[in-house]
């Protein structure tokens, strides 16, 4: 049995998906500016694709939406415009990210660093979500820009955006989130959030990667270095069917997900040496990430693999000043735990029998590795 | 029946490229860092892709190929690193462009002049190629970077890279080529040229668009803000596949292409008040761009498409202080050919039977259009 739990770094292509999109890599073509019938077939494609997105997400017609190739491109993207138009102008001389952004912005904030723009990392709580308390320690008038991620893509923390918006809000800055990890799990408005910018990436939704998008505010005005680089309409139509998809699937079937997830955490929870990570409130319906004393992460997606069972481990980036902080210090977890994490990420088509048997093969996995780990986990439990 | 002859913009996708990438867009998947079964199987395809990407265009195993969403968004990677590594610093003041890059590159351009960065256009000659004298009139030791396209992706001018190159080297200057136009068209061999950075997309291949790429010199060294952005991993195994084939077909089948253009512009050369814009032998083999007199661009283009001809007209690039120069100026045409540039980019699917319709479509919208035309083609040409 082959069981693919590695849903938040990329998820299978939806048949229904790229059913729409069979015919853009078929006999449809044509260059959307295109002045003839081959353009004007792709241009009509593209119209309804991005209508699709806009409803998908209630935005509003005001509002932009600039394809790229991926929610790290619209990142990168975004990033520099502010750099460019904010630091370099010397208008404003500082951003906030938060510790558990993705490696990307981590990157794009080193970057600001590195030309002397003060960046502030936003360090999560106890529970895995961003302190919003905290916010207010750094915030000014001059902060170019705040980006905080809807949901953290190791551990499914929903972090507190409304409340982080509303901080911005008085402050007049600038407000980003990376909704990635969000959209098809929880329910996204991009009206009723007022968040300046949202980005977002394909491989999330069941359709193929390769595309992204950042919807920008009507109020922003546009930096004329964030531009439309997508000319992918086969991409396009297949975003606009998966947003869509993904949107109608807020019910029964993200509900169904979530319970499969949680006879998986129900299971687990019952062994010894195992820490169920982030509060089930407060966690993303299809995440579940776990620290196993006395095995270490390697060892245990070695093992599950064999099994047939693709999941990942937290891993450790580095950030400001070139620190780290491990998701199980951040959750007050003895430093024993920090390489001894597993992830597992599901999808609307996880079926039970694959969580039975992913449970099963945990535990075996659990018992052999510690049948010759340096770890006594019996000691360390007493 | 369609003639599709809008090749320079976009290309229909090969069916044998489609097949290839078909499977991981159904049941292949699993991101290419993943530590499990379907990580390990995209890791594979991947690196094959890769080794076809560097084959097709003798890469050296010492080059770095950076994926990105198309030539534009590489280009506009490589300007940033430019701006940030070099102009940004003060390092060096001076960015030389020709004045016929394609609208991305000169969008860059105006933003390194925005920025206070001395910027020198490049001029083509009457021939239509770009000026390799005046090259010297403007480098110096301070210049970041000097940027000219391969071949032009309107009049398919083929520009004297080498020569380029070879004073780009004295002054130890880096070069980069947007060559989108000329792979599977003319040979590109990356070790024999010398660039130091030269940039391709998907969609001038055969291939689906969505998916770019830079090759940088090994020599190079790497700015961190050139990074591989794409996950597209049925984009890269179907871009590896296209390289492939366009690297295939630079023997009989560009013969054939370049024998059925030339039919077209045999017979285009016998009308009246048409002009054959480049000389022939410095022109890419699917390439025609013609001016009529009398019968304006977008007349032409709807005409052309009522008869199920899709084709493009030369449009008027903006560049420094917001100056423009036509392709017929440049050329040394009447102003009255201004507005009257048509063009067809054939591909190696083109038929014969295409060909002759479409030289007949042309003759018969010459004459509609001509008939009610409030310029007197035959009182011009007295």
């Amino acid at each position: 049995m082959k069981v693919y739990l590695d849903n938040n770094r990329l998820t299978p292509v939806d048949p229904q998906v790229y059913n729409v999109m069979k015919p853009f890599l078929e006999d449809i073509y044509g260059d959307l500016n295109g002045m003839h019938y081959a353009g004007a077939k792709t241009r009509k494609a593209y119209n309804e694709a991005v209508e699709k997105c806009y409803a998908s997400l209630n935005a509003s017609t005001k509002d932009t939406l600039i394809f790229s190739s991926s929610s790290t491109h619209s990142n990168r993207n975004l990033f520099m415009s502010i750099y460019i138009e904010f630091i370099l102008t010397g208008r404003k001389n500082n951003i906030i990210v938060s510790e558990r952004e993705p490696q990307d912005i981590l990157d794009m904030a080193r970057f600001f660093e590195e030309q002397g723009c003060r960046v502030n990392y936003l360090p999560a709580n106890s529970d895995g979500v961003i302190d919003v308390e905290r916010l207010t320690d750094y915030i000014t008038p001059r902060t170019a820009l705040v980006s905080v991620s809807m949901v953290d893509s190791e551990s499914g923390a929903i972090n507190p955006i409304e409340e982080i918006v509303e901080i911005c809000r008085s402050y007049e800055v600038p407000f980003h989130t990376d909704a990635t990890q969000a959209l098809g799990r929880i329910p996204v408005d991009f009206q009723r959030l007022d968040a300046d910018y949202l980005s977002f990436s394909s491989q999330t939704l069941h359709a193929p990667s390769g595309l992204g998008g950042l919807f920008v505010k009507g109020s922003v005005e546009l930096n004329s270095l964030i531009k439309n680089e997508s000319l992918n309409i086969a991409g396009i139509v297949a975003l606009g069917k998966a947003l869509e998809i993904a949107s109608d699937a807020l019910g029964f079937e993200v509900e169904d997900m979530r319970d499969l997830r949680d006879e998986l955490e129900e299971g687990l929870r019952e062994l010894d040496g195992v820490e169920i990570l982030v509060p089930w409130a407060l966690r993303s319906p299809n995440t579940l990430l776990i620290a196993c004393e006395g095995v270490e992460s390697e060892s245990m997606l070695y093992e599950l693999n064999q099994a047939g069972i693709a999941c990942y481990s937290a891993t450790i980036n580095p950030f400001g000043d070139y620190k780290q902080r491990f998701i199980t210090d951040i959750l007050g977890l003895d430093s024993k735990f920090r390489y001894t994490t597993v992830g597992f990420a599901l999808n609307k088509n996880t079926t039970q029998d694959e969580i039975k048997y992913t449970l099963k093969a945990i535990k075996d996995a659990l018992e052999y590795l510690r049948s010759f780990s340096h770890v006594d986990v019996n000691k360390i439990e007493e």
